[in-house]
């Protein structure tokens, strides 16, 4: 088998290795595609060293073929399309026990926390494992991860049919969250800085508005006849974001928050009294969100087909990731693996 | 009929008037007793004279009897005990239209944006009236308005049996608030810096922390055995809870947000995000929250008998104000009406 190993300083080591049999409860996979995550390009420029420690196989976006099973397994069989997971939780913590085990507080990431996707042989737990319908490619497969996150966002801030949602950043996460919320019959509109992702989103029929030269708080009031919206996504990161979430969200209005903020933004919490706003945070998916992903690609409810920006090769790893560095109008880079495994 | 006007600089003149004849819709009150609120003791301070402009009747939390009925009005009679909920709103605006019309986008606060409760004679839309059972009196009734945010609070923060519930200040609503918590069968914990606040939970069975002399983040771990607080209502209105609220809380936790926060605090945007927090913003009060609140005292299971501090006639309604200036261990001060009506 061969594996990329990141190493710091944005570099990748590709080199072979020897498969790694599976346990009780495991499998092992011939990886298909993996693909790269905003949080593997956080890795790739250095900022998650002290939880990654190098060298380190990331990669958690992936889809495979089930290739091994380990004693005991019964969800999947040899040869199954398969997409992964990537969750280690304990079952023992307050959360797990409480039945937020995707939350765990003690939860290590497959591909951060322990070895992840870019390896053609990857073995994990079998819990970890959905199967993927035949009518779903292993190329689309890969997607199923970060649309489970966009799918866990629209299910955890209760957008129903005829709501007026507002996404804030559209970026892969941001556009996967609009095109849930639209699929679910919710009025949607991005907020973007960027022209080509605007033009992404409106080729997905998405409208959108532009926070650099519009006023979205005049767009929005307009656009629902001086309601606000009835959710707001918040998937930048910015403290501008922030301002303006408070002031764009309905009376009663959902906020739910998907950015990662790593200072403490100031948020106006008078507005969260006075309109009753709810914030909800949102974090990774659950067992139905991975479900209701695979079943949208099956279905053919989404055309994801134009997210996929690039294919690499795994032993092009490097420039499926430098494709992508500051490059908006990437939004998904996948690496195959799949010459390795056929 | 006598009434006390708001002149600002800290000043009432107390002196006589007419009494307004019901018009349709509309029922005549001969006030019982008025308590003083936070929001009464700002505006006392000048700090709202922008949107009181005096002279003003302010008091909203209060009861009275029914003296005079309009055309039309059926759900109250003539000697009837009752209490008013506050609301003046428009029905037309979208979030009435949703059913929030508690928070309507055009609310009138009664007592606030139109004439209030520090008169003898008070005509009142009787759609904003609540029935008072026989057993309770006029002055437990002046009660049930800050009973009813209490109420509010609980309800939008889904407190259920034998979770853990921490309220971040112990003026009267956070004393109520952790009151009517430990009624629907909560484990109650206040936060409060002062001794008096501290010493008068404990008088009621709840128990305590001292955020200046205690690790608050390690009392409520050791308290919930690592888990945190299910729900966490922050109703001080300072950083340092803002700060120590998101620490507290339990993966998937509620916090209730009852604080007026006039400035933006910092939030912790990553903590809802990684723990998938809930935020809630609670505002006055809805039609089954003063119901919920007058049951409780009929019922007999609140003692709330020690919140009222002091009762001051009318014609002292300067002291009334001046004995809760500053004064940490006073509750409620009521102002009694009753000798101008019997």
């Amino acid at each position: 088998m061969f594996s990329a190993q990141y190493i710091g300083n944005k570099t990748f080591n590709v080199q072979s290795g020897t498969a790694i049999p599976p346990g009780p409860g495991e499998v092992r996979l011939n990886v298909g595609y993996v693909g790269i995550c905003g949080t593997d390009m956080h890795i790739y420029h250095g900022v998650m060293d002290a939880r990654v420690s190098p060298p380190q196989i990331i990669g958690h976006e992936m889809s495979g073929v089930v290739a091994e099973i380990g004693q005991g397994v019964t969800n999947v069989a040899l040869g199954d399309n398969v997409v992964v997971r990537p969750l280690d939780y304990c079952l023992e913590c307050p959360a797990c026990k409480a039945g937020h085990s995707h939350v765990c507080q003690n939860l290590k990431f497959m591909g951060i926390d322990t070895p992840g996707a870019f390896q053609s042989s990857w073995t994990v737990k079998a819990r970890t494992l959905h199967k993927l319908p035949s009518n779903v490619s292993l190329k689309m497969g890969a997607l199923v991860e970060p649309l489970a996150v966009a799918c866990h966002d629209v299910s955890r801030a209760r957008v129903s049919q005829n709501e007026d949602v507002i996404v804030i950043g559209g970026g892969p996460i941001g556009q996967l969250v609009a095109l849930v919320a639209k699929a679910k019959g919710a009025n949607v509109m991005i907020s973007e800085v960027n022209d080509t992702r605007r033009q992404f989103a409106e080729n997905n029929g998405i409208r959108t508005v532009d926070p650099i030269n519009q006023d979205v708080i005049e767009q929005v009031n307009t656009w629902t006849n001086g309601k606000g919206a009835d959710v707001v996504f918040e998937v930048s990161g910015v403290q501008a974001a922030v301002d303006v979430m408070t002031d764009i969200a309905a009376v009663r209005g959902r906020i739910c928050m998907v950015a990662i903020h790593s200072q403490k933004p100031q948020v106006d919490l008078f507005k969260f009294f006075w309109k009753e706003l709810e914030l909800l945070g949102a974090r990774v998916y659950e067992h139905e969100d991975f479900e209701h992903a695979i079943s949208l690609i099956a279905n053919e409810s989404l055309d994801l087909a134009p997210f996929i920006s690039s294919v690499n090769q795994l032993s092009n790893i490097g420039d499926a990731f430098k494709s992508m560095d500051g490059n908006p109008s990437g939004m998904k880079a996948l690496v195959s693996l799949i010459e390795e495994v056929q």
